[in-house]
């Protein structure tokens, strides 16, 4: 029974290297009807956060597919590799955080797995090469024929290991959050939703006090970056639904100084 | 009916986002039949006239497809969208300048539709992502069994936004141009062709008068850069036609401190 | 007859131009069949010794497969083309060093052609374009149905260009190599392998002397970069069964200034 057509693959392992060649040619050979949509392979080297936050924000465009996803630092130390099925997906990577935002946007985990099952792996496998050697090989198997059981033991989908939610309060008329990704246009998504600026009483057309790295600034607050002069700073909803702050035609994490991690508050505004 | 295998798609998204895969998985989902050909991802932002080179010039190399092109600096102000039909292809996306050199390069637009029938997008349309939201949708359906009509009213081919043309004058003994683009060699392509270098008399085996940034130098006129030693500079036809300026085995425009846009005139000349 | 499903494709193009793309379109229209994996295309300029070792440490996880492999800073020179049968797959490129390691690799060169045979070219070869006109075209229409020898004439295996043999040489105690490849993660790929560390006596769990750049560092040899806290200099045999240099969460070649070619000895030691 082929379960999957589709395999979806996201790493930190760079493009100049064979790496993902290689992890291309292990799904080849074991599933040779699948797919394969490279989501990234330029997440900084070990950045999790960043990596789970690409994951999740292109999940809901993507179709039905083992999504592999191997950010990991602690590769051949204690940390567990797990598949774990979520909406019509299953996601393979090691338990380190890195899967449940995507979890989250796929619709919830339903059932996790260990990999513990080596017969699903490379028969040499490497202490520092876990995608190639044991996520890809698992995810193959699974989008052929094997079932999720196959992998290894049930473990509650409770168990997975979360990465530390990132700021987002929302208190009056003041919402407090903070830069999640900052993408290759240079626009800053906080970790605000467009509801969030709504209940605080920000409305398109009006503006929106800023305040970030211990600077206060008026901005207007529009549908898109295009609707204010080139070169001036502007509030929106991005393409993920989430307050970001650009800089039409130009980068606004530049300007304001701001990379993931920074804290940021909106709270509307009237210019005067 | 399908009626495309193939999309390409060019866009200026980067490929450290996921950008790039949301738009993929968009196309599997509505046309599962077709493969897809990323011609470039790594457009400067916002630069339009080096997407429309690059396209351009792959176009005679790719197979019949529906061309998928997003460099939209503009996205979700007026600027209208657009599929466009020339040769045995057609093409997809703003009408910003981007698509009629491709279209050019394809046999000229035969018929030009705008981007109006939302049943063609996604449900949700979001103000800054139309190359996930619109653009790839129309293009999957159209590569799966819409008719180019389905996607909204014909306009005018001529109507479409074109480019200022680049600088490109012969005249007597002379040719005036500009630099097109760069590639990743540091290789300076200039908007004059092979047969307007041999129209003013420049001859495989010759010497070439070029000028540039205030600066005259006379190099050697090659069917390729390997014709030099290492280190040298010489001009010659390149693979695209166009002639071209290069270190062999280094990059010409750091040499020279060429960039797109910059004129350069070349004249036919001999050693000393 | 089809003979190979799968392409695979390794270049110093780079992503920032449409030539791979060009690649992939001829490689679509004469071989529409057949599938391609990308290895890399962010070989360094002309750096035919880094896709050397690209192409040979990938080859052994990728399918039987015609590999196109172009990095040629020689083209329309003197140097050959070649199409080369080893183990289950064929290898397409020039004869200037690129392939004889992923030859090796693939279980050595059985058969040897020349490419010669312009009937399996594009009707139009440039003289600085060969991947696109020449090797592509000609692995494509191997994938497809032709036998090596419609290439060109048979030469002997023994007559392709090799590299200088990077230096590895183990007596006594003593190991000496050179640095072979430097990845993403700043981790230092020596020419030594796992074998030859246990050779001299080099044990897991033990320490090894290394002395590169008039330093030397007793470091620990430990199976994997994260038995070490993070930020320490650790040596391993990586994924390729080589001796590596890492920086746990870091960058090894930044931290000890080392490239590729860079000499580097190691002796088994006991720390104090």
């Amino acid at each position: 029974m082929t379960r999957f057509r589709y395999l979806t693959f996201l790493t930190d392992y760079g493009l100049e290297d064979g790496f993902v060649a290689a992890c291309h040619g292990v799904a080849a050979r074991i599933a040779p009807h699948a797919e394969i949509i490279d989501v990234t392979h330029l997440v900084p080297p070990g950045d999790i956060r960043r990596g789970a936050a690409v994951l999740a924000q292109a999940v809901p465009y993507l179709p039905p597919a083992v999504h592999v996803a191997v950010v990991d630092p602690g590769v051949g130390t204690a940390r567990r590799g797990v598949a774990v099925a979520a909406g019509d997906s299953v996601f393979v990577g090691p338990d380190n955080g890195l899967l449940p935002w995507a979890l989250a946007a796929a619709g919830g985990a339903a059932r996790a797995h260990l990999l513990a099952n080596s017969d699903l792996w490379l028969d040499r496998v490497t202490a520092t090469f876990h995608g190639r050697d044991i996520f890809m090989p698992v995810a193959a198997h699974l989008a052929a024929d094997a079932d999720l059981a196959a992998a290894g033991p049930e473990i509650g989908a409770g168990e997975l290991v979360a990465l530390p939610a990132p700021e987002r309060r929302v208190r009056g008329r003041l919402a407090r959050g903070e830069v999640l990704t900052v993408d290759r246009f240079g626009n800053v998504q906080l970790t605000l939703s467009a509801a969030d600026a709504a209940a605080i009483g920000v409305r398109d057309g009006g503006a929106v006090l800023v305040r970030c790295r211990r600077r206060a600034l008026t901005l207007p607050y529009r549908e898109m970056f295009g609707a204010v002069p080139p070169g001036e700073l502007v509030v929106y909803a991005d393409s993920a639904g989430l307050v970001s702050i650009a800089v039409n035609g130009g980068s606004a994490a530049r300007r304001l100084g701001l990379a993931p991690g920074d804290r940021v508050s909106i709270t509307a505004a009237h210019r005067d």
